[in-house]
Order: C-alpha cells, then sequence, then structure tokens
C-alpha cells in the first residue's frame, strides 16, 4: 500500500494523524511534572523524548504547538526545571488521561490520581509510581518550522531501582515495566530479543544477555 | 538508587554512556538509507526519529557528532534526499551491525546483507526487507548546543503493508515485527496492552482494541 505526499495532503485529519504518528516506530511514553512559581503542579505525558548526550548529560523533547502541555511549557520557561518520569505497565492508562485538556488551575496529579513527589529539594515534582526518573534543568528551547517547540536540558538527578541497574550502566526497562506507545494512543509493553555487542566491521555482532555477557 | 550530576560526571565513560542513553525510555529502531551523487549507497541503524507533525508530514531526528552515520549526513546534504526503514524482528542483528565503521566506499548494504531498493524514481535507496518505509525530502539541518545535529524533513512517499493498516489510519507495528531499542543495544519485540480513547476531562479513557473499537 502507498501514499504519496499529495494523497497525504486528501487524507481526513484524524486518519492522516494517526497514520503519520505511527510512521517514526515505538516512542518513548514520560510524564512531564512542572509547576509554577505558586507552587502549582501540572502533569503531562510526551511520546517524543530523545536522548541528545551523555557527557554532559542532555535530553531533548518535542512540545507541539497549541497542544495540551503548554501549561508545562509556561511552568518550565518560569522555574527552569522539570521532571520525567517513566511510564509503567501500572499507571498507563492514568498517565493518558493527563492529555485531556484540564485547566490551568486543576493539576493532573490530582485529576487522574498519581501523587506529586519532592526529592532532594529540586523545584519540580517527580511522580511517586515512577520507577526511573529524573530531575532536568532547562537549557535552551527553541521554535522549529511547524511551530512545535525544541526543549533541551540537562540532567541533574537520577532515581531508579537498584536491581534495573546492570554492572555495565544499562538499565533494564523491561524489569521495572516500562511501557512503549505507538501512534497516537496504543500503548505496549516489551519483551527482550536481547542485546547486541558493540558492531565492529567484518565481525559478526554476539547476543549479550541483560547484564551485557555473551550468551553462549 | 540515585545519580546527582556530580556522579555522573565521575563515572567511567561507557557506564556512563549506557545509564544515559537508558533514561529517554524504549526508542524507535529506523534505518536510514541514503546515496551519494554517484550512487554510491549507505546505510545507517539510528534510534532517534521523532515525529514533528502530520501535515505538513515532518519527521526530525539527531545525528551525533563524529558517529558513524556521517556518511549518511554528506549524502543527506549533498542529494537533499533520504528515506527512513522500520527495523523488524527478521533484521534486528544485521540492522545493529550497519553501527560499525565501514570505509566510505564500503556500503553497509553488502556489508549486512540488506537490500537496497529503488521505488518510484526516488533518489535514495529502500530496504526490501523492511515493511513500513518512506521516502523524505530534507527541510533543515541544524548543530544543536552540544554539537549534535538536528536533521529535519517532509514525507514525501510512504509503504506499508495493506494489513498492517487500520481503518481510522492507525499502523499495526506489532503485526510487521517492528522492534523498539533501549540504551545503546538492547533490541525488544512489544505486546499491546490495548490503544485507549481520546482523553477528556473527568471522564475515564476507554480501552481500544488495534482497530479502535471499544473493548467490551
Amino acid at each position: 500500500m502507498e501514499f504519496s505526499q499529495h494523497d497525504l495532503q486528501q487524507l481526513d485529519k484524524s486518519f492522516r494523524a494517526q497514520l503519520v504518528n505511527s510512521l517514526s516506530g515505538f516512542k518513548s511514553a514520560n510524564l512531564l511534572g512542572s509547576q509554577n512559581k505558586l507552587g502549582q503542579t501540572n502533569l503531562a505525558i510526551i511520546s517524543s523524548v530523545f536522548h541528545l548526550g551523555a557527557d554532559p548529560a542532555l535530553v531533548g523533547f518535542i512540545m507541539r504547538p497549541h497542544s495540551v502541555p503548554r501549561h508545562s511549557l509556561e511552568n518550565i520557561l518560569a522555574t527552569g526545571f522539570y521532571t520525567l518520569n517513566q511510564v509503567n505497565n501500572a499507571i498507563w492508562q492514568a498517565a493518558h488521561q493527563t492529555s485531556a485538556r484540564y485547566e490551568s488551575d486543576e493539576s493532573e496529579f490530582d485529576m487522574v490520581g498519581l501523587t506529586p513527589q519532592y526529592l532532594n529539594g529540586f523545584e519540580a515534582p517527580f511522580v511517586e509510581q515512577c520507577h526511573i526518573k529524573y530531575g532536568v534543568e532547562l537549557q535552551s528551547t527553541q521554535t522549529l518550522v511547524n511551530q512545535t517547540e525544541l526543549v533541551i536540558g540537562e540532567i541533574k538527578h537520577i532515581y531508579l531501582p537498584n536491581n534495573a541497574l546492570m554492572a555495565d550502566g544499562f538499565i533494564d526497562l523491561a524489569s521495572v515495566g516500562t511501557v512503549t506507545v505507538s501512534g497516537l494512543d496504543c500503548y505496549s509493553t516489551t519483551t527482550p530479543l536481547s542485546r547486541l555487542s558493540y558492531a565492529k566491521p567484518h565481525q559478526a555482532v554476539k547476543p549479550l544477555d541483560v547484564s551485557g555477557d555473551i550468551i553462549k
């Protein structure tokens, strides 16, 4: 089946949104925690968080124009801090519910039944029900071509369960139930095929177990 | 377990790379196809493709400085076109092998055993073994804070299997074996929890089947 650019332009808006949102592949599912200067909290699910670098530890995400998380962006610009919290298989429906258009004085934490958590004096709320989470300091925002906003921040403090961290630094996301999103609304759990050794020219890659050891 | 920013700076480089690469959550796995003006092809696995917008249909990805896909970036800048091809569970090891540092005159297609495919006169090679793929025209590149490159392009032509496309435009990625990556090297298949209805304030979200129908 094919869709040309012309075909895309002719499609029903909702059909096109589902189709094009599915093309990038599986996406990360994160809850973006923030608050305004008065401590009014906000929580928004986002599927566009991406790794930018490990040293310094930088992470980016995209905010769509006029989308629900605009309250989050206002908070981030006001305070300079936010949290990212991986969505897991115990809270995925509550996480999705944060995408409803609540009023700015309604906290999504209260509305969906998740618990704000303040750790080490960080100036934005974490999600208590999330196992892997980190505080981020805003570094830059910029408006991209279609009025989406690229937000880049530096990772300040990471929290994760001891047993999810492997000896080589790899985090076993499946072991804590982290989920992935596809399209606009499909949530999935994952099953590892395997890890793979660092690829070198003219050598076959070797399957590794979750600890990074070669599978015999 | 916690890591402060100071802790991160003290970590072994490889441990830190594994850790920080795991934080964003599950990532898309795509093969980036390109060629130079002479038709020399290049193929590189990337895990940073993200949705930017549906109308116009825009997609972005990040290229790390001095990383293997620099040959790809040179090709994209020279020709203005590239392809994105979703990695599936039949070719994930070959896809990972494209990350080896081959010489610029060695095509990763040949080296890893994947087949370049030319469709509708598009000026970049698709991957025959991939089920969901699309041709992209370069729209802009820009260098971000840590010398990573943000590449944005417009989707020109989409190919996918008929039976993976649902009536509402959603693509069932699991049905064609699309995989997801976590950390630097872990590949996983997925199992849907469910789709969820569009979230509205003060209404519970409803689980939907893969076709978008409410699950009774």
